[in-house]
């Protein structure tokens, strides 16, 4: 059994993942762990540490071959594969979400979206359709569903993921400014204002460092 | 001078404020470690933990002031004042950001957006004027500016960010495919994929704990 991960590393493999997707691009074979540092505002002992657990890729005096590390890692995020992903809420968020070219490009093709909106249903959003809330479980049932995002309003997310869930779905990405838990799927809370306030929190330290 | 808070209680932070702020809502008054563990799949020791650094709102047998320790942690996460923000890029994710109304309600207070396509600027998104790139330096220079968002392509990115810190922006809240790095400010890089790439790792998990 594999050493668990933990969360802050794998917060840290997409950043990895994308740093090495340039590299590539640039046509850079190899790379240490000194010139990945100055690339990522990451120090170089973390990333020899944080890599270190995947074995093998670093060499000291040759550092990483780009294209087997990020391979890797494109394996243990599970990007080795494609998923179908459907979107609860056809409104700006998933409206935005649909027209992002960024997820089809990693293998996250959007399936359709649900609005319980009916002046919404029967549209297309990107490429996809957008369906009715009431064809939610035909269509999970009809159709494989790896992952749903929700994008609805705070007092409706709830009883979406039970939907959700009940149908099958095991994994979904919230947008919805309230936490879901949930035993048996896995959510991620993807709440927009997060970051701001992490940014707002850096921004007092950094200008708690200044002289006024 | 306060210890410095870790990556990881910051970001569970903005968990904690939206749980607090349900638990008012709902008008309970005061919550134990337990019961907060059981609403946030946090270890209630966890909680401990993280809410210990802030001092004093926890007392054994009586449990957390819900109102208190958010107003605390509201200050911390530099909630306690008002932001203002500028969008740079108009496109899908800079217009759907600009009609979400959770930012307006944190004090997030989005006063233009910038796009270097002429068709847009001279719009509206949301409440705020869309004008274009060429008026980015005069707007900055005119009007307090706390936060620039980046939502432009991958390639205009860097060119964007440097534009700003030049500008004299201090914090940058970026969402264009690409890590950006830059000393004397703060950058969130808030990459939309990398949420879905952290679900899918999890899932894995969950599915290779399964009996198939």
């Amino acid at each position: 059994v594999p050493e668990r991960i933990s969360e802050a590393v794998i917060r840290r493999l997409p950043r990895y993942y994308r740093q090495l997707g340039a590299l590539e691009q640039e046509g850079v074979s190899r790379i240490s762990s000194l010139e990945l540092s100055e690339r990522m505002n990451i120090t170089a002992s973390q990333i020899r540490q944080d890599l270190s657990r995947f074995g093998g890729f670093g060499q000291q005096g040759y550092g990483y071959n780009v294209s087997a590390l990020r391979r890797h890692i494109a394996e243990i995020l599970g990007l080795d594969r494609k998923y179908s992903v459907i979107l609860v809420g056809a409104g700006n968020i998933g409206q935005a979400l649909s027209n992002y070219a960024g997820f089809a490009a990693e293998g996250y093709v959007i399936a359709a979206l649900f609005d319980a909106d009916p002046s919404l249903s029967g549209g297309k959003a990107g490429a996809a359709p957008v369906l009715g809330m009431d064809e939610l479980e035909g269509f999970i049932e009809a159709n494989r569903v790896d992952i749903a995002v929700i994008a609805v309003p705070a007092g409706a997310a709830g009883q979406a993921a039970e939907r959700l869930i009940k149908a099958g779905v095991r994994a979904i990405w919230n947008f919805a400014p309230v936490d879901i838990v949930i035993d048996g799927a896995v959510v991620e809370n993807a709440q927009l204002t997060d970051g701001l306030m992490s940014l707002t929190y850096r921004l007092g330290e950094l200008m708690a460092k200044k002289p006024t």
